[in-house]
This record gives C-alpha cells, sequence and structure tokens, in this order.
C-alpha cells in the first residue's frame, strides 16, 4: 500500500505492527526505530524490521511514520517529530489521548498526526512478544479525527481495515473516559490482586500449587510492564480515579453482604453482574 | 476400574466429570441424579449419562457416588446419603469444604466419605455447558483424607490420576484459607469489576464496543452462576472477608498513589505484582 513505514518503538506493540505490515503488504520496506540495543538486534534477528535506523534517518525515509513507545516518551517525542514531517503521516497507537492530544493541538504540522488506540495488546513486552495476527477482529479508536489531514485519515482507515479492525470514532476526552473502563481498571484490579496474593505467600505457598484457571484469568495482567503502565495511569489519573472509587465502593457492597449474611442481596449482586454476558460472550 | 458411578447434579461439574469417566474408563456404566427435569432430558440427550436415577435407586446401584451439588444442597444432602451406604464410596467436588466436613464428622459412616476439590471451572453451567477433557492438569485437593477409609482414600487418588490432575492433600480448614485466595476472591473481584462498568454503561454504550482481551478476561467470572457461588461464599465468609479486606486496601495503594502523584510509590505495587510470574506462566 505504501513504499516505507517507520515504526517507532519496536517492542510488544510495535513488533506485532511490522508483523502485520509484512503480512498485509501495508508497507514494502520497514524501518525500525529502537533506543534500546539489545530490542533493536533482536528486532531484526526476529525479522520484524528491515532495518534500524535513528530517528531523524527514519522520518526523513519514511512515508508513514508509527509510534509505539511508553506514553510519557510519546508525549515529549510527537511535537518533535511534527517539527520535522514534510507531508509524512505521524500516528501514534497509545492507551491514553488527551494530554497526548493537547501537546500537538495548535501546532502547525497537527494535520498530519492522527491519534490512534488498536483495543489489542497482551502482558507481554519487548520485540520477542510481538505476536503474528494481532489486532485482527479487535476494535480501534481513531481521536480527533477532524483534526486530520484526510489522506491521513483516510490512511489509518485503509491501514486499520486492511488488519481486520472494527474502527471507531471519537474524541480525545472521551476515549480516555471509556479506556479507564475497559482497559486501565481491570490492569489496576489484576496488579492489586496479584498483591494480594504475593501478601499471603509470605505464609503460606500451597496456595499458588491450587492457582486454577479462573485465578489465572483475573490475575495475568498483573504481569504487565510497569514502565508502559505507569504513565498511562498518570495520563488518565482523573478518569482512573473515578472508576477506582467506584469498583472500591462495589467491592464494599460485596464485603458489607458478607458481614451482615445479607445473602439476598449477594446474589442479586451477582445476578446483576451476569449481565456482562451482554457485551462479552 | 468400577462398575457404576452415580453422579449427583449434573451439570457443568457432573456433567464434565461424566464425560471424562467415559473417555478414561473409569466406570462402565455412568447413573444420573438430576433434580431439574430439563437438566435431567440434556444430560441424557447429550450422552453425559446412561440413565438417570432417583437418588435412593442410585445409592442402591452405584459403587461410587459423586456429590456435584451446590455447596447449601450438599451439606443437607450427604449425611442422608451416608445415612444409606453400605460400602460404597462417596465424594464431593464441592469449592469449601470446613462446614461439609463437620456436619459428618461424627457420622457412623464417614470413613466411607472423601471430600474433593478439582481446582477446574468454567463461567458457565448446566450440563450443556460440560467440557470434553476437563481437569486434565490441574490441582485437585483432597482434605482430611485420614477420616476416610483407606479403599476410598485410594479410589479417590486412583479416579483423580486418571484424570490427571496434580494431588495435593490438606485439611479442610486450610483448604477453606487457600481456596478463598486463588478462586473465591477472583469471582468477587470480576462480579464488582463487572457491575463498576455496567453501572457506567447506563450513561454510555461506547464503552462495550471498545470492550478488549484483557479487559474481558478479568471480567468472565461475572458470567458465573449465582446460584452456586452464594452458597460458598456463604460457607467461606471468613477467609472470604479477610482476603477482601486485603484486597481493598491493596486497591487503596494504587488509588492514594494516583491521588497524590506518587508515581515512584505505583511503579513499585506494579513491579511488585510482577512477581506473579513466579506462580502463572
Amino acid at each position: 500500500m505504501i513504499n516505507k513505514i517507520a515504526i517507532v518503538g519496536v517492542g510488544l506493540i510495535g513488533g506485532s505492527l511490522a508483523l502485520q505490515c509484512r503480512k498485509k503488504g501495508i508497507a514494502e520496506k520497514i524501518i525500525g526505530v529502537e533506543s534500546n540495543t539489545n530490542h533493536a538486534a533482536q528486532a531484526l534477528s526476529l525479522h520484524l524490521v528491515d532495518e534500524i535506523l535513528s530517528l531523524d534517518d527514519a522520518i526523513k525515509n519514511a512515508d508513514v511514520i508509527v509510534l509505539t513507545v511508553p506514553m510519557n516518551v510519546l508525549v515529549g517525542l510527537l511535537p518533535d517529530i511534527l517539527d520535522k514531517v514534510k507531508g509524512q503521516i505521524v500516528m501514534d497507537m497509545g492507551s491514553t489521548k488527551s494530554i497526548l492530544s493537547k501537546a500537538v493541538d495548535h501546532h502547525r504540522n497537527r494535520g498530519r498526526f492522527i491519534a490512534t488506540h488498536p483495543m489489542w495488546g497482551t502482558e507481554y513486552s519487548g520485540p520477542a512478544a510481538a505476536v503474528e495476527g494481532a489486532f485482527e477482529n479487535k476494535a480501534v479508536i481513531l481521536c480527533d479525527s477532524e483534526k486530520s489531514d484526510s489522506d491521513v485519515f483516510e490512511f489509518a482507515k485503509k491501514m486499520y481495515s486492511m488488519l481486520n479492525m472494527r474502527i471507531l470514532e471519537m474524541n480525545a476526552v472521551d476515549h480516555d473516559l471509556h479506556a479507564a473502563y475497559v482497559s486501565h481498571i481491570s490492569h489496576i484490579t489484576s496488579f492489586a490482586l496479584a498483591n494480594t496474593v504475593l501478601e499471603k505467600e509470605r505464609e503460606d505457598n500451597a496456595i499458588f500449587e491450587m492457582a486454577s484457571a479462573g485465578f489465572e484469568s483475573t490475575v495475568r495482567l498483573a504481569k504487565s510492564n510497569p514502565d508502559m503502565w505507569t504513565p498511562i495511569l498518570m495520563q488518565n489519573k482523573e478518569n482512573v480515579l473515578d472508576v477506582l472509587n467506584e469498583h472500591i465502593s462495589q467491592l464494599r457492597k460485596f464485603k458489607s453482604c458478607l458481614e451482615k449474611d445479607n445473602w439476598e442481596y449477594l446474589k442479586e449482586l451477582m445476578s446483576n453482574a451476569n449481565q456482562i454476558r451482554r457485551i462479552i460472550q
């Protein structure tokens, strides 16, 4: 579809995108930009990218530049990249949008940029975590697309269609609110559940021999990378706090039922939760 | 291995056990006992069981009687069944053990019973939820086995070995403590997370179009059956409350980090949670 794509940050997301770009014929050549030299070497040896270039060389050479670095790095990097583009398309795939959006809102090249968030990931990180067939059949959010030039918007839609993703559009503020509910809170509950159990483990190891699939399912996100998640939670602090407060108050309802032997209400809380079947099969 | 096994309660667990009994040659004939007439018909039409009998007829006919009914039913049923056995083996597969254990501790036929808890399940229920190849490679807890006659204990070990399960032994009190950590709390966090998000959904539907695999993973247990889970949480109330209090206090640490912009400590909490990798791959 295009000649050269540059992927800045060849980790789980960037590496998985690289694999799909090759498989789906999105770009003829895939350039990687990676400041971690071990990761750069891995990205080459795993054939995720065709070559590793410096950021400046990648910007000069590529038609499209996709940013898949942690959110704290991204917010600093994006304005600098927009300073340097002359017609190239710039896209991010990060998990928060409001702060990023504000950082480039008045940039003279704002139109060359589109903010996107594919709702896909795993609890692993680095180039070795890259997955074949990633993103397929998941949702992707395109944010504030009216601020992007029409060719930039059309490219993003085309690329994500080629990845078989379901395209949703919303503004950055709505995105961050919803992301807090469908992604960020799940990570916090998993991290906290892991800490709850690890706290107990000091006393007894038997619980781990018993760990079931249900436990594994609720706790697997606790393996996620803190370097990636700290800036996400920082940047979406207000929304995450709202959801976390709501979640703690929902947990307190369960607590109160147990304390007061209120089994009817406990059952009602669980029956209400069963309605989640409408959303996930 | 034996002639006739009776499975009392042919739902997710009982139905899955029936499938494995046939496949592994654990019993030549599989008798179902099922008070729900729809479920009884389904159990026959799905060929989970060879015949449906009344409980009394099943007790008379079977060599081994396995109880896979909800915990509240189980505690009432077990003493009655032990009243009627003459040498048969009785086994339960329930999720709590202390109250059940007390209910039959002084029964003259206590030796004919063994309390077991295979650490396997799904969020679905009823005979149609029965799964081929269930239980394999999971842990199973045999409780208070010194109170069981040796042939009863040996049968349980043999049966679970044939299911390729990892056999752990512990007393009922320890079992209930550990089960609170590796299973019961996961269900509460999932139910509460579902309610948190459903509460929000009244205002906006977009969040469900965005739901990702991570969200699905943390919330899937919220589809579990309240009729099964109410008695489990009732019977393990004290342990579950302890774990739930610890979990709420772990969540409050995340909350406090966000409120106070304490990003170093937030990262430390997540890094600590990463240690869960030692337990789940």
